[in-house]
């Protein structure tokens, strides 16, 4: 593993979910973090994600279209974290031109500003499992074909496109991740723009019940924040992830009844309910997924450590913390 | 085959290369068409290419985003040929914040506004073979993987793809045609946007050399374009074809040197050259294409039907007309 010391890291779409646990991190390895975020309010950017080491991070609020700005900010950079993104499933369908811009304007235009003035930059891309689909098999790899349920997922594998396309033709380096349901502190837990489990915490913290939409037999994968932070610096570190692309993936996968169960015994209250399917979202669920993360770990040494009962716990404790100490917003 | 008379039709890209033929089709066959055209001078609208029916249309020149215009235009239509976009690869990769403008907004807005005013209008969207990539294998069929080369293949990409979501998530009607190098009387030859050929018949008309980039065996097909007409106008006649995507095809393939051969044999003069490819356009080249197009022929009973050197022939014929009765541009 790269010695991050010193290192110059721009995250874009840094103070985000992701974003922030990764600025956490490189803090305490003594990287030089710039964080750039549009901080627009649906999406994950906030503050509070940042407190604690505002004063170990530059933070710019800027959109990355802004090529003025982002120009100066990419000068000498030997890392660009490039999270910047809209994840919400059905904000997409509601409004594909904010998501058009959002997914596939801002890529393209922070690649043309590295292409133009920072090509030595080496990129990490956050892409999706949103951009398979319905799986055509399990556990979906890499090879698996594309075929988006929803404008977020043409949008998101539009952005991975530009990538790959600026890697072969351009010769930038960039390697790209396809990360799964993530989860962890600092998770947006207002509403479900960004995972549904964030919405479930909020649901359990404030007493509800946890609706879960379906059958609740439905299968996911998910992984602690920790270890997609882990992933982003392995594939960072590492030349072998050059111009590669990698699913994350779980230990294991759970039905999202059993990760209610699983809820509600951590929290040691609560309860939940299957509730039929909203037709709008119906519309656009992939059914069950898992990932197939064998790549990445024949090749970047990567694998989840962080067991999802222990995850659970911890975001838990986490969000439990937050919500004492602030106002909800 | 539907009964065209009297129906409604509206072409958006209708003052282009494929859809003036279109446009000239309908006519004859007595159905009330409507034209949009945004007449972007480097794509293929041009008002001389309704020379002859100007009065047996009605041609309108917007942008297809420009909503309220669009939505009375729309009113009561039975077709809608989506011929809008930016075909030059090229130009896509200087300037793809363009062709995200034309291949994916406009598309997106165009889809939005039937979506939400006029449902039942039948879409019939061209789409094209750019988006394969590199061939995997050859001939190319419809379930070839999607790798495009350039941004102009992965915008069009996208655009499909809001095509197979909005039918798919809406229920609207809409089918796909991918085409390979369509050519013929009208085809933009004042430069090489629309396909190199254009460009060779300027060449030759002109009395220079052909230059043919690379080493002149690469292979591709050709459809002349009354057979790509007939391809659309089928697709929009039958219902089996609502949800399809299909390959259009040229009967055989040719190697670049020996189209350039019978261009020159057709002709009656000039020759040709082989010489390097242009390190930009060698980036993006894709290589031997050619495809399989028995999708169509089983499902809707299409099949080119005009030999390549008679449409050359018939090409030639009309470029050197048209050349000498207009001032070139």
């Amino acid at each position: 593993m790269t010695n991050w010391a010193g290192k110059k890291v721009l995250i874009a779409g840094g103070l985000g979910f992701i974003g922030s646990n990764l600025a956490r991190r490189l803090v305490d390895l003594r990287a030089e973090v710039i964080l750039v975020d549009s901080l627009i309010p649906q999406h994950g950017g906030d503050l509070r994600n940042i407190a604690g080491i505002e004063n170990r991070v530059q933070f710019h609020k800027l959109d990355v279209r802004e090529e003025a700005k982002i120009i100066p900010l990419l000068d000498r950079q030997d890392y660009l974290f490039n999270l910047v993104g809209q994840t919400c499933h059905l904000d997409s369908m509601h409004d594909p031109f904010t998501d058009l811009e959002i997914n596939c304007s801002s890529q393209l235009s922070l690649l043309e500003t590295v292409r133009k003035y920072h090509p030595a930059v080496k990129i990490i891309f956050a892409s999706t499992r949103q951009i398979y689909g319905v799986p055509d098999y399990l556990p979906v790899d890499e090879a698996h074909p594309l075929h988006p349920v929803d404008t977020n997922g043409i949008h998101k594998m539009a952005g991975e496109w530009y990538h790959r396309l600026y890697q072969k033709i351009y010769g930038l380096r960039a390697c790209i991740l396809r990360l799964t349901n993530t989860y962890g502190p600092r998770m947006r837990t207002k509403d479900a723009r960004q995972t549904f489990l964030g919405w479930w915490i909020h649901q359990i913290l404030a007493g509800e019940k946890i609706k879960i939409f379906g059958t609740g037999k439905q299968l996911r994968d998910f992984t602690f924040v920790e270890d997609a932070v882990e992933a982003l610096l392995m594939a960072a570190s590492d030349e072998k992830a050059d111009g590669q692309i990698f699913n994350l993936g779980g230990e294991g996968r759970v039905s999202l009844e059993e990760l209610a169960e699983l809820l509600v015994e951590i929290h040691g209250s609560g309860s939940y309910q299957i509730v039929p399917f909203p037709k709008d979202l119906k519309a656009i669920d992939i059914g069950d997924y898992y990932a197939n993360y064998r790549f990445i770990q024949d090749r970047l040494g990567w694998r989840p450590k962080t067991g999802l009962k222990e995850g659970l716990k911890r975001t838990l404790d986490y969000c439990r913390e937050s919500s004492q100490a602030k106002p909800a917003t």
